[in-house]
């Protein structure tokens, strides 16, 4: 894989085509795609597992480090640039193939070295003529623009190119039948790791050792990385809970937030709330089915030519009816929606895009990867954390990922301040004190026939659970 | 883990105390320690496993993002920075102590946020005073840097402290006997994936399965990485073989070089090389004991008040002497080793120290950590790659990891410059192509009683790998 770019080259000629032929019709100037160096943990030669930028990927193909990709909006030109291998290299890393030969790989022309490529962008800038480059979020590469095109890493924000932002954003939204394959394949390694799950939960475990069951197959199968660091707590109120410091006990739910990454670094995303005893409790039943059919309201409104922002309130309903038959909220179900009083409970987003990215296409900002110009950005508590609202196409990739939690801290704040009084019963929280909290999330694929529910079906409703947990 | 130092308080309190003296004594001036912030890996919000700067951590024990510490060597005032969660803060990551109480629990006081921190180095700065700083060698460090100094990224690594630098090394070069306890609880790991990877390889399995299992192993019950990439290949001479992408087959040398993190961020780094048929071949049997008696003798030689190039260049005899046994070498052997004509099959060091960092300290430098001054250098081939050269004292651990490779483009040009002839059999080296590589690795304490190997023994000899891959 390593020496290859990741699919044929047709398809890499095909994208910089279409990138090429959108962008060309209103700017010109240099498209420069920097790829990404090693990232170092405690020295400069120990470095992270490489990841390369999806951008370049998706454009180059190539996921080893150090090389760079330019498309020439005047003429055309497509080049790849890199250093060659030195003897002292191939010693320790083994031969690899000449650049000239892996940019014919991805069907475009060697540029030249480092030295030549800051020659050529350099000449660029110097005459004048714009040079295109995406947000930089990593700071190696906030170095190499400024290197690159010697504008000052402080100015380097206000200078990303938006055409370029928006052209790479509508060519990366629709996923080709061979990207859905990759996520797919990701899945399969999601549905390894949450039947492991479901069989190995107990009372007694600690949250680390599953955790690393759960690693071991995802790197066995895939990339040898998640697609994110894994959410794996019995303390689920606590969004994004990386400690895995617990045991579980009798009575815990379980949450589990994980995303394997395939061979060619696609991601999948997969939550799913386990008992950990195997059985689920009355109130856990009652708030779990509530957020499933949240989950399943959101999930068939994931079609063509809506806006995933209705997806997201319709769903808060359907958790505002749940939620008010357990005694929680009360009013009116809509009335409780507008005012964002369900967010106490549903403090984020309905889900987001998904791709080579889990929060797809997120390094070119949220904004324009899930609002495009469309719609505009709420302010309000819960709503402003909506990462996609934006009107869906056949090929979008998205996640569906309700939750209800009771957050200690946040409940505290609210119930001081009486916010949203009319439709939370104060009275009772008490009752719900140590509940946790419990999130469900499926992939969808937006087609012609509606919502696709990507990957081999994860037991997902309270018996589909319970039985797998059985054995 | 997350919320307290790694240590008692006590530990910090004396550490900081001993560099204060040191440095105190020599130079004035504020040592600014910054910690690591977050290393995104595909957007500013998806990050790699977080890991803390290894001199940070010593320090202050830590194992957050977005601290820094300062020493004022004049006054001797010891201030941690870090800004306090917001609420926002709060519900996505659970609550967390308040600054001034993670600054109390290292024995610092809590200077304030970033921006206090802005204006108090901007203010000693401005004002004359020297900023000790050590090499950065993350991007995101040198930004920072930059920020808080005002100098321009281009003269950070020139103006970096080398009183610091120095002092920083004499301290962490000598470890305590918790330092040493957490060592071996790496190598509690380790030991329990070496014996794994013997029960379990056989032909026909991919290296990708295996080294997935192994990671599962060390994320369960460590700190959820490794100290550094797996090495796990059949291609054993690529030295630095992260592909994973081969079968395994009957006949192959499979070479394992891992080392996994205790849930304190102390290292181990173990290499065995196993027979896939679970047998050694007669060729192999023969080159696997002259890299084991190699690797003895340089264990032999790691003693107090000996240098560690000593240990180096004695390992080089024996190795010569079982390739001269085995009709590669020949000659006078002190005079191959003099010219380095074993580098061809063993190109690189006897080892390196090991700690925080799996090269300890190599962050500030390799030769400020390896050779401090005591040893210039080797431009020779192989003997240049030597990181630890220098005298070694009582409580220094360092690795011992000789090995012997058949690495084709290594040979091939050396056969068409005919170097070294008088020390190799280049009539004969034919034979050996397609052999691959071996290298055995272990992790040895210097005591006054001697060397002491680390953990608890892995299976090394011929006879017993054979005996546990039999099961």
């Amino acid at each position: 894989m390593h020496y290859r770019t990741l699919f044929d080259t047709g398809t890499y000629v095909q994208r910089r085509s279409a990138l090429l032929s959108d962008l060309s019709a209103r700017t010109g100037g240099i498209v420069l795609l920097p790829g990404h160096t090693e990232s170092p943990v405690n020295y400069p030669d120990n470095c992270y597992p490489f990841r390369q930028d999806s951008t370049f990927l998706y454009f180059f193909g190539h996921d080893v480090p150090d090389m760079a990709g330019t498309l020439d909006l005047d003429s055309g030109e497509v080049m790849l640039w890199g250093t060659d291998a030195t003897m002292d290299d191939i010693i320790w890393t083994g031969p690899v193939p000449a650049m000239a030969e892996r940019a014919e790989r991805c069907g475009a022309a060697w540029g030249g070295d480092a030295t030549a490529l800051m020659a050529y962008v350099g000449g660029a800038a110097s005459s004048g003529r714009t040079i295109h480059y995406l947000p930089p979020y990593r700071a190696e590469t906030r170095e190499l623009l400024t290197r690159l095109t010697g504008i000052a890493g402080s100015d380097l924000p206000r200078r990303v190119s938006q055409p370029l932002t928006g052209a790479v954003v509508t060519l990366r939204s629709v996923k080709t039948a061979e990207e859905v394959a990759e996520i797919e394949s990701a899945l399969a390694i999601s549905h390894e790791m949450y039947m492991t799950a479901m069989r190995t939960v107990r009372p007694g475990m600690t949250e680390r050792a599953l955790c690393g069951t759960l690693q071991g197959i995802a790197a066995s199968a895939g990339s040898g990385m998640h697609s994110f660091r894994t959410i794996l707590t019995v303390r689920g109120e606590t969004l994004h809970n990386h400690g895995h410091a617990c045991t579980m006990q009798d009575g815990d739910l379980l949450l589990i937030d994980s995303g394997a990454e395939s061979l060619r670094r696609y991601a999948s995303d997969i939550t799913r709330t386990l008992p950990v005893s195997g059985r689920f409790g009355g109130r856990q039943k009652a708030i779990y089915e509530t957020v499933l059919n949240a989950q399943l309201a959101g999930i068939a409104r994931a079609t063509a030519g809506r806006r995933f922002l209705d997806a997201h309130l319709a769903a808060a309903q359907v958790m505002v009816e749940g939620l008010k038959e357990a005694g929680i909220m009360k009013g009116n179900t809509q009335d409780a929606v507008a005012e964002g009083a369900h967010a106490l409970f549903f403090p984020h987003g309905l889900g987001h895009m998904m791709g080579l990215d889990v929060h797809d296409m997120e390094h070119l900002g949220e904004d324009n990867a899930g609002y495009a110009g469309e719609v505009e950005r709420s302010r309000q508590f819960g709503l402003r954390g909506l990462r996609l609202a934006r009107t869906l196409h056949e090929g979008f990739v998205l996640t569906v990922e309700p939750g209800v939690y009771f957050i200690p801290d946040l409940i505290a704040r609210w119930t001081g301040e009486r916010r949203c009084a009319d439709f939370i019963c104060y009275d009772r929280l008490h009752e719900w004190s140590g509940f946790g909290g419990i999130r469900i999330e499926d992939d969808v694929l937006v087609t012609a026939g509606g919502p696709q529910v990507l990957g081999r079906p994860i037991p997902k409703t309270v018996r589909e659970i319970e039985e797998a947990m059985r054995g």
